[in-house]
């Protein structure tokens, strides 16, 4: 282990997003992240997208790097074998995360008892624990009802899934921070991190709540408008879309540089008196913005219009599908955040490093993900100190697993 | 400072989302923020929603608990305050983080020169520096064209920015990694975080490249409908929507209990041989199911509908606009992770605190954002060291500014 947190060990009793993507994250920086399973696999082990003969790519690419054990875990010998696993001794060792219900002996109470200088992350749905996922939390945020096309009825849910992402992150700095603490003082502690109230908490550092209680309103659906200054899709001659934005006086020029629009920017401005050099001004003058590049982009291939936007360094972006995407030289194909891997069971394409890159250290090449019980008798051994002979009475009984 | 990050101060150039949110996320754990503005204000210091009277509700969301430093950034004097504010000696201090652009006086070549043990995280667009927003980012990422109503032509853009918020937190567990990495080696780095890799990581890591790659298709839309699951939303007979899932056993038989649905969901399994227990039976059936719950939720009021599915366990939740969010009682008026605090410029509202409960400390109330400067004066004095006299003459030159 070279990567920035090699040294750390982290413990990890999780599926679907949150938790997994958080232990890849310190996975992909060097940290030996040990995913547990019961030995017929948890709750995501066949979570969609899957491949024709049903592997799960979503588990694949939410674990690359890690170790995997698969234990039985109904077995009392399983549970106190993962209990010796999660309190094992090591300076950056004892640190458990999971987002499995924390209860009896997954509890911080009753694992503290063999490491008192635990570090324990708790994922939980609400602040009282009760079950959520990213989609509920997100029907609450008031999200759904302003994303979406002007006129649509209804909510418009998300499909990259923001508060779990949010939550991954968030979730693997606590653990960082818990474990400087640790280092400080010697002593470790048990982290709740509620899903709901991390978006919540998003929610209103993103302003969405203060404006429904300072201005009073419901903010309506926008479409695919950048609220509060200027930016949206247009399609171009040839079928396809580009996002144009503008965030700064730069942005401006570069936009009127690359369509010709000075002067048609310069007579909105003194048609209407909005200046465009400020957020208000595009705002409010958004219309009129959108019926001199329109019929510019419309007259245009995708081509042209991408070739025009960046010679001038406009702020846009072409939209792409994943198929578009993959195939993208610039973002995957010859990015050095992608290198092809064999993920096997699945099959060679290219996966993503971590996007951090520390001067300290090189970049680790992503890992493919551990089949289930990949480690588990290396695990056992190395980390535990068990005997072959023990390891292989624990296969016969049928309290631990090794990859089928 | 009572915080799980008490001891670390970090020095904060910033605009927009992603860099002041990472170091609020880190101010409201106990850090000593500082956040640096030129004496006109920042980029962001307008940016919507504001009030009545213009003040920025978005950025007070976004730099609570932080300490504001108000500095002419074009004067050489004003430059170096901030190089020796940001290099100023202290173990926890040394810390720097930024999404302007890091070069000149701000680079990390410039700025190690005083510090050698420095920590500079710089946020990015592209990993070869050039501006990209969320909303660039999220064009090429593959979701805009998969968001959205089945039927509608064109991209739908998120409105809560995932890539923003991904890489806040990314961002902010970065620089605890680093400094777990100082102390341990006495090293500083710089550390790069460009936007778009934190995008394209994620989306390789929630496997939809890998779908592209391996099963060669480009998703399509599902409308709100949970991919490889059962979930989508519901219009009630009061022209309310509630979101309803399914991710295990549990959440088929919570469903059936609060509709009585148990036997219409035995004939779907008996009649198209889907089971209902797994991913890809609630998938492939997801139409028959849906047949079964819509009459049964547009027959009820939302009241009706929630407490039935409330008191069986189910896993669902109503959607929200933002002010009924606001008046939440559960979620918000009586949410611990809200306080009401008054904002100056911008009134009383309840304000988010971290939604990550440490242990170990208590969970510190949300602060204010400060005004732009509001710490001037105590920060050259309490750091730097600047006698009065001192400090008022860059008044007198305009160098420096305290609030308004």
């Amino acid at each position: 282990m070279t990567g920035i947190l090699a040294g750390l060990r982290i413990v990890e009793g999780s599926a679907f997003i949150a938790a997994p993507l958080g232990g890849m994250t310190l996975a992909q920086l060097g940290a030996d992240v040990i995913r547990f399973d019961d030995i017929q696999g948890g709750l995501d082990s066949d979570r969609w997208p899957v491949t024709k003969d049903g592997r799960s790519i979503y588990w694949a690419g939410l674990n690359k790097g890690k170790r995997s054990i698969a234990v039985d875990l109904r077995n009392p010998k399983g549970r106190e074998l993962l209990t010796a696993l999660i309190t094992a001794p090591g300076e950056g060792a004892g640190i458990f995360s999971t987002n499995m219900p924390a209860r009896g002996w997954l509890s911080y109470e009753e694992l503290s008892k063999k490491r008192a200088d635990l570090i324990a992350l708790n994922i939980v749905g609400t602040r009282d624990g009760s079950a959520q996922v990213d989609y509920t939390v997100n029907a609450i945020t008031g999200f759904p009802l302003v994303t979406g096309p002007v006129g649509h009825e209804g909510p418009v849910n998300a499909v990259a899934p923001p508060w779990d992402l949010a939550t991954a992150y968030a979730g693997a700095m606590a653990i960082l921070a818990a474990e400087r603490h640790r280092r400080l003082t010697g002593h470790g502690q048990r982290i709740v991190l509620p899903l709901q109230d991390m978006a919540l908490a998003a929610t209103s550092a993103l302003g969405y709540l203060g404006e429904a209680a300072i201005n009073e309103v419901d903010r309506p659906r926008f479409g695919n408008e950048i609220f509060g200054t200027f930016g949206r899709d247009f399609r171009t001659r040839d079928g396809r879309y580009v996002m144009i934005c503008i965030f700064s006086d730069r942005h401006v020029d570069a936009l009127a540089a690359a369509g010709g629009f000075a002067e048609a920017f310069a007579a909105i401005e003194s048609r209407t008196g909005h200046d465009l050099k400020t957020d208000a001004g595009r705002w409010n003058a958004r219309a009129e913005l959108c019926a001199v590049i329109e019929p510019w982009v419309a007259a245009r291939t995708a081509d042209e219009v991408g070739t025009a936007l960046k010679k001038a360094g406009a702020l846009w972006s072409p939209y792409l599908t994943f198929r578009e995407l993959l195939q993208d030289k610039d973002a995957v194909q010859e990015n050095p955040l992608f290198t092809v891997i064999d993920q096997p069971g699945i099959g060679r394409y290219p996966v993503a490093a971590t996007p951090l890159q520390f001067g300290a250290v090189p970049r680790e090449a992503p890992q493919p993900a551990p089949k289930l019980g990949q480690h588990t008798d290396e695990i056992l051994s190395g980390i535990l100190g068990l005997p072959d002979h023990e390891i292989a009475r624990l296969h016969d009984e049928k309290v631990i697993a090794g990859p089928c």
